[in-house]
């Protein structure tokens, strides 16, 4: 850690400083410059507040020196992290492919749309049982009738399943029918929601928070697995920017920053990300390119009828021809399709 | 609802919307352009997916014409709300300030902070028991130790307590202490957070998502008011951009605008807002004067100490400047100090 | 400047970041941390390229220990500039209201504004006769034969006129009939023109760009003043954000921030802060009420006649409101009305 | 154009809206809702000022329906645009790969890395002789000087020359050594230095401003194509977010966006875009997967001795292994490198 104090500081700031950095058992060091005085702190600073120190007396700034990453750091983990799910594999040089509608709307569409995603070379089925919805009039989702249907369709076509846990009083039910609990972009700040999956054996998908930065995105990473939940899958969806053609402004120069300083799978969601059929497919393909370890994306029978996202969602043709476009830019990467 | 279908739609692709419209029990009114058509709907449009409405093919964009609010509306409510708390009254031409530390960090700090804020004019205290923290390893709040410490300072000062919400399963102890329940700008997208405070008893302070538009922050309300508490307060603690000055961009023009589309008390936190102790003041100004109902401000007895947040935190020299230098502000604006 | 080398990084890397120091005539400390080597550097580092330390092997992060504002900044002149145009004073404690159209659009009209505007109070006249559009296929300003309306109104009224210059062709004509020159948003980048006005004679009001962070603004003022020119008024008029019921954001917190590292004057802007009519009265009390020097506001005789910015123009008689209701808040921040 | 009028409008402003818009020779068409009167405008509404509506009585929004794009419009031009630069071709199937310091710094070391590009495949020399820089204290570029030694290099090596104009009074110099003129990110809205590269024969890349929207990009491109120069090239570079791990957030999804709606041909700069070495290669790929016609980056002999932007400069080797990795996108992408 390093202090700045201000430019005209008193010789008795910063011996306040300093003695309270030596209250913390830590060693100051300090740098009388030309302008100001610079006191370096040596020792493990991650135990100090940064913001305490900001509010001494004369104290100017305050830099962190070490990064806050822990069990979600390549310094901890070298190799990639792969997460096993009902035999699939997510990272570690396999391609995966989650697709399916937004929501659960019936027993029907879903079955009909896991076969089709299925044939095409889907690793897994994706479907909102619960859904978080900006209009309390809007539709919530069909909740644990919806999870049935999810069943269902696992059980018939032999596809996992991920879907999103909203509330921690429902994690028994989704736990119970869920491969991978979605934690969604609204949640991702949701601190006791992350603790809960946790605690859970089952691997979880965390998206990134419509306005978090990298960091805070590996921090709630460090929240699941510092209760010891190891399966932890990171996922790009679009950040908010003033930008106002595309939904949200899909962010993937993450995927190789997430994929340099941490050993977690990163996968990107490109319906979310650009809210609009027509990109859905490029920025797949950029994604893969960018080097993602997977994909995200809605597939419905009938957009034009679906309860929610209906202008990103794929219909079957469109995803009959995305699967057959992107085989190449997967072999390109070196990942192996499933 | 406006339905613009895209330049050279075959008449074909409007009748197609022109039939989903019907079948929806609306009226449409196609409208033949020199360049496209257009589609108008007449009825209650509200129960239109417009997502839906734009994955019908040919269709280049939908747009909405009525706004989405109800409950919280000025059309439904023409005169401004009064949330009444313990003989206190937050709006309709009263000034409340609600200030405290950002966590209860222990019984000797609270009570003197509390103490302080009340000699100085302050209607409610303000304390974390339960803190949301980007890094698993920052300190997390009392929990419900730091409730019980809030009840003895309300108990000894008579200040009602606003203290900010996290997690369900904790709402009973919430409610049994708290004044107001306080959901924090990560939660405002926490829909069924959103819906458990709604159902409960006591008022409910809503700060804006730090990335929440206009519109999300209304919604968010709806949801709270919709399941029967009208207590509801709206809460401006600057949303994220890239300026890097301050902690947060604090947007007041949000407050004039509520005010007009709303009827529901509006509070400013600029501690949060600017994350900067020199700003907390002039800011704080600048919210009366933008028509604020009142100010939220983070005092502690000693910022350089605090386990959280000491950068924003005025000490108690800074609090008395500041109560001195906002009377006349919330004279000129015509508010009541209590 | 602190060089953070990167955790695993040998020593001869750090040896090579020594000599580049070294043979800069700078003095390295080097820290061994517990978990990485820090530099320090002393001297005087702005003669660095912050961009060619990082690009050294084995340097993870350098950070900045010294401000880069040298004339712009109060630890060069500590006193707040006054600028003096025609008798009126800009800073140091007088409030300066600057008012008119948008654009000159005829004699008639802006004569008709002019009177009304310096009979409410304004201390000058703005109106562009060279206008900034987003398209080509707007109307671009009348250009010289605006400049010689302004000088007509500002012969009949007396009040001296800021208009904006976009192009250095047009220099000595703007220079000729302005008493101060206007630097719009999209221009606080073009580094040719600030150092054009900066060779000026006539004073600069230098508006910040819709992305500008904090330090480049105040960077921009010193390409002006490193020419010569220190008659500079710095204007806050609102940034570009993800929030979308405003046209910008009008970012109140850096008035305070601005007057604090700087002494140039600062203006606000709340007809673009807001884009809304609406706002623009509540905004500019809250620009008082944070420091604000001065407010730059549209009027226009017929806001609905407006070949631009209509919608956030006040009428005659919305701006006599507007006077009336912002003089006790001039009164109150302690300004006095010129 | 559609206009909203305000819930509560009494029948008499409808009607004033309505004389207005027949004033205006154009159609309106009144439909009178549950809740509110919209009234839908028929003719060219592009001569409507949106803002003079909006500023109406009794008008709540107005909403445009025609898209504002002429000559940058793929509904003008429905086939590629292909532009013809010394033999080399951009757009239409072909690959671009721009490549460069980014400032002349000497002679030596642009003939070295001119030398370097060529053999490595690309098409064009980048570098800037007009440098804008955020402090007027950082190097500015050598100017005229810089022309000259681009002009050297192009002599030597055949590989025309791509480089910056940043002022009116520069352009008959760039036109001079120029092949192609670029216009900055920070000159985008410099609207008068875009009318002048429009009446150049020159052609001219335009980079999107940091803070741009879709159709103010779009929009920059019009105002140079309607001065007569129909070669326009366009460029992400980057846009202005919170996010604070890259230097500017790369906007890829506006690639497939901006194909779609223009028919102009569209470049990447990863260099700009993220700011970082390690981040180029893979946004390259990510760009050409999403539809680029080509790539602009920054190499450097040594980019930890480069005057500027050292820290997102390929060194030689990296630059090998760059053009090595990205020639199988180029072709999956169904590109010819030239």
């Amino acid at each position: 850690m390093i202090i700045v104090m201000k430019r005209n500081a008193e010789k008795s700031l910063a011996d306040r400083v300093i003695d309270k950095i030596e209250s913390l058992d830590l060693k100051p060091v300090p740098l009388f410059g030309t302008e100001r005085t610079v006191i370096a702190v040596i020792g493990d600073t991650r135990k100090i507040q940064k913001e305490s120190m900001s509010a001494l007396p004369g104290v100017d700034k305050v830099m962190s020196v070490v990064t806050p990453f822990k069990l979600t750091s390549r310094d901890t983990q070298k190799e990639d992290s792969v997460i096993k799910v009902n035999g699939t594999r997510i990272g570690g040089g396999t391609f995966t492919l989650m697709a399916g509608p937004c929501a659960v709307e019936g027993e029907d569409m879903l079955l009909e749309t896991a076969r089709k995603v299925k044939s095409g070379g889907a690793s897994l089925l994706r479907g909102g049982a619960y859904k978080p919805r900006t209009s309390p009039y809007s539709f919530q989702g069909h909740g644990e009738k919806g999870l049935a249907i999810l069943q269902n369709a696992k059980n018939e076509t032999g596809l996992p399943v991920i879907t999103e846990l909203m509330e921690i009083a429902d994690l028994k039910h989704v736990e119970q029918y869920a491969d991978i609990i979605q934690i969604g972009t609204r949640n991702m700040h949701n601190f006791r929601l992350l603790k809960a999956v946790g605690m859970s054996k089952k691997p979880v998908m965390l998206k990134r928070g419509m306005s978090a930065t990298f960091k805070e995105f590996l921090m709630s990473a460090e929240y699941i697995m510092k209760e010891g939940n190891q399966n932890v899958i990171l996922c790009e969806r679009g950040i908010r920017t003033f930008s106002d053609y595309s939904r949200n402004t899909l962010d993937l120069s993450i995927v190789p920053m997430l994929k340099k300083v941490s050993h977690l799978p990163v996968i990107v969601d490109p319906s979310h990300g650009t809210g609009k059929t027509e990109l859905v497919l490029p920025m797949a393909k950029a994604a893969i390119a960018a080097g993602a370890d997977g994909i995200m994306i809605e597939v419905h029978p009938n957009p034009a009828d679906a309860v929610s996202d209906g202008d990103q969602s794929l219909n079957f043709e469109q995803f009959d021809n995305f699967m057959e476009e992107i085989k190449p830019y997967v072999q390109l990467a070196g990942l192996k399709m499933q």
